[in-house]
């Protein structure tokens, strides 16, 4: 399983009642976090989670208020005791960025490990998930970010009673591990079918659409799309500042069959996300306006 | 009149409920801004102030607590249409860590003016207040302010009358202007008493305490000093990290002999400022244990 929690969903500056979009993802005990602006360290708490189990930092791009709550959130971990490395992937130049707005806090209790996005295209895995990068249209350099949790093919019993195996085998084979029996050796793809639709989530923020984000998207459970503005009319507003609108954000869900979308990154001028929400419900019926907080677990399918 | 406003009271790190520690002075239509850690601009417009009249800036220290949320100030200053320059004060290096910071907002459409502190020591006019920054004493260089706003003598009618001064030319001598009257000069010292006691206050956190601070809050109108640790068995802790207790505060208050003492910059362990602040009453009565957002308007005596 995954869980996603929108820990905020303003754009541009953080709001007394709103703080910035950002995206945590627990997985395994262990944490993602993608963009951290000013104020993004409470905003995680708020939520009721610990800083500590962040090991990886997707940074979309170098604006402020996608990136300016680092350093605090850095000392935050330390002074909570964390010493192990953390992973910070973003564009070209993210350690030197990060590096310069780390001259307040010289000294941090751990080590930033970086990983630069190289030709506009980065993938990793981590644990049984895949981590992809992919570039998107901003006036920067900006990514987007998609998640897909591998899930193994069913174990079959029946292949495994046909070639012999004793059940105490079964489970090193079910997890993955080859086992030797009176000199033969059984690999788990003998007794796996193949592997099952997993879990996967895009998340993409500060862009205009692109055909990018409909691949990565791509009949995902969960797409987490900006929508920083509401009605048509700012149509022009969202071109000119590459930014997207609500019904923009919902024709990429509808094009890329996501099951659910959740826009966020709205504009301080929004005052109730919720308002305008028919623009996107009218494209793509399962759309939320996404609230600080909002969460959801996503679970293996049967 | 001066109004002053503890936006936070926190210390090392922004809590759910604490804002870090940053105090806002509002005169005459212009405000000056004390320290700006992560999340003051959310403090400041919580209390209900607009940021576009921030002119100064003081920071006492390059810690992140007190210095991490400039950038996401400045970049919300512009957006809300800010075009007049900035004063910056600060230490040794300040133009050049606060550009450093200034790699995620590298086009502000307003100028940062930086006035650093020389020689542990500032004295600048800001209208008819005095700014002043004097050396403590913290792990790191660190500063405190003093700001005295004058006030002028009292208009002596007598002494215009016996001058033979018009009533009609009694303002302009009030406002500070000399007169030409039948080819005679009159000066407003002329018709104007002594200069009279103003309005004065000290701001100092991070530090152990120093002489520095009692000479500069010499009867001051009000002293917020940090009171980082609240019970005396946290002493040597206190002297370790260079913080005060509050008792330590509370002897700083007494020997200056203040009107009025605020506590700030609590450590987050301290849940409740007001449990232990008996520890500063018992020494000097007249402490709060400050809370984000007290606040109160200085006014001449008469």
């Amino acid at each position: 399983m995954l869980e996603i929690t929108l820990v905020g969903t303003g754009g541009t500056f953080p709001l007394p009642n709103r703080w910035l979009t950002s995206l945590v993802i627990r997985y395994n005990g262990r944490m993602i976090l993608i963009d951290c602006g000013e104020g993004t360290q409470l905003a995680v708490r708020k939520c009721g989670y610990s800083l500590n189990p962040i090991d990886i930092i997707c940074i979309t791009h170098f604006h402020a208020d996608h990136i300016a709550g680092l350093v605090g959130l850095f000392l935050t971990m330390g002074n909570m005791g964390r010493t192990k490395p953390v992973k910070i992937i973003g564009g070209r130049n993210v350690e030197n960025i990060v590096k310069s707005l780390c001259v307040i806090a010289p000294e941090l209790p751990f080590q930033l490990e970086f990983l630069e996005i190289q030709d506009d295209f980065l993938e990793m895995p981590f644990g049984d998930m895949i981590i992809k990068a992919f570039a998107v249209e901003h006036s920067t350099k900006c990514y987007g970010y998609s998640f897909r949790l591998k899930r193994k093919g069913k174990f079959l019993p029946d292949k495994a009673k046909e070639l012999g195996i004793p059940i105490k085998y079964w489970k090193n084979l079910q997890k993955g591990e080859s086992v030797v029996i009176d000199e033969k050796i059984f690999t788990p793809d003998m007794v796996m079918g193949s592997e099952r639709k997993g879990l996967s989530l895009t998340y993409c923020t500060d862009t205009r659409p692109t055909q990018s984000i409909i691949d990565n998207a791509k009949d995902n459970d969960i797409l987490i799309c900006e929508g920083m503005y509401d009605t048509p009319d700012k149509l022009q507003k969202a071109i000119e500042k590459k930014h997207m609108l609500y019904s923009e954000a919902a024709n990429i869900a509808k094009t890329a069959n996501v099951k659910e979308l959740w826009l966020t990154h709205y504009s301080p001028c929004i005052e109730n996300p919720n308002e305008n929400i028919y623009t996107a419900t009218d494209i793509f019926e399962n759309t939320k306006a996404g609230y600080d907080g909002i969460n959801k677990i996503l679970m293996f399918g049967e």
